[in-house]
């Protein structure tokens, strides 16, 4: 069976993955680059830029998973773009141009489905108004036996949190206290009892946890 | 200038210093003893149980520093017993038995005070109604030179750390998420603005951290 897998979801010492005031401009709110930073200096996220360079220590070792063996991503529609509600034009195609570092479907949920969008490489985004249930099914279809990745934002990984649906979450917590924004943990009250919790700290300040499903 | 310490003081995931429902039967409320494991299996734990016994890794590592060098100790009520408004009676000594741990005078803040209780081996609980600054004032001026430890729970640091006062914090994470209870992290945002931030993570599952004030 095909396994539903978090990576590189980044929280603050006080539970939020992203500040307060999403836009255009600042897609972490608040927040600005400091959640992220961790992130920006390994090999994957310079890879992902079309950049030969970035670091292969502790912080690679995990953000290096992000990939390989996924077949789907499913994102939230705050993930996908700064807009609220109704979608007032169908121009936006997401944070990150036309070739998508993605190379898979993604299904993007929203209660306003708009028509799928093919880019080049391979990423494909369908919006659906789905359940947690009904859009895995849906992504594990697409996946072709391969794994599915539940690619954020806070809502999206709470929501397939909730409802039991990871198999598999890495979490890295950056020592920084936000004070507002996107909560990851609320609802989740010993989420710990489904998991076996591993934790390692990086020489960058961040400590990487991971949940693997207790079977 | 003698410094102002915090040492032990653990949170879950989301941030929570105790569970909800704080009583004489459950001093930690629903999170009963899942907070403190890593501290009990420590030496410094166990010595202060007459035991001798306990790890020497990285836990008893951070655990031992708890008392050297502390002269005094700010705590609040919440931390002295589960009683809640006017003492209905003066009985209550706190948790720790007629020689309690502490060795040293202890402030314990209220807002309604009591006579002073003299214990055995060198504790006195001094009871006052006074704000961080002014008790602060009256701790170091009983810890002759020596640091002042501020105790917990979690008001009573965010008070010290909102006023500016902690120039070393001991914080170890817990990998539960406890869903309510005595949050830490309220009101400091941008906490580390003021500190070098510090993290290992220890085979127990505990990642401890350290703040260190930045001069």
């Amino acid at each position: 069976m095909s396994q539903v897998r978090v990576h590189n979801f980044t929280v603050s010492l006080d539970g939020f993955a992203a500040g307060e005031g999403q836009s255009l401009e600042s897609p972490f709110g608040h927040a600005q680059g400091r959640l992220m930073e961790w992130f920006f200096g390994t090999r994957t996220f310079q890879a992902m830029h079309g950049q030969d360079a970035g670091s292969n220590g502790v912080d690679e070792a995990f953000a290096g998973n992000w990939g390989p063996g996924i077949g789907a991503e499913i994102m939230g529609r705050n993930k996908f773009g700064p807009q609220r509600g109704p979608w007032t034009d169908e121009e936006w195609q997401g944070w990150w141009g036309d070739d998508p570092v993605f190379h898979t479907p993604v299904f993007v949920l929203t209660h306003h489905p708009r028509p799928t969008i093919e880019m080049k490489g391979g990423t494909t985004f369908h919006f659906i108004d789905a359940d947690p249930a009904d859009a895995l099914a849906l992504a594990r279809e697409a996946a072709g036996g391969l794994d599915v990745r539940i690619g954020g934002g806070a809502a999206t990984v709470r929501q397939f949190l909730a409802a039991d649906l990871v198999d598999h979450m890495h979490v890295a917590l950056v020592p920084i206290i936000l004070g507002r924004g996107e909560p990851l943990w609320d609802g989740l009250e010993s989420l710990e009892d489904r998991f076996t919790v591993e934790s390692v700290a990086s020489p960058s300040g961040v400590t990487h946890l991971t949940f693997t499903r207790a079977r």
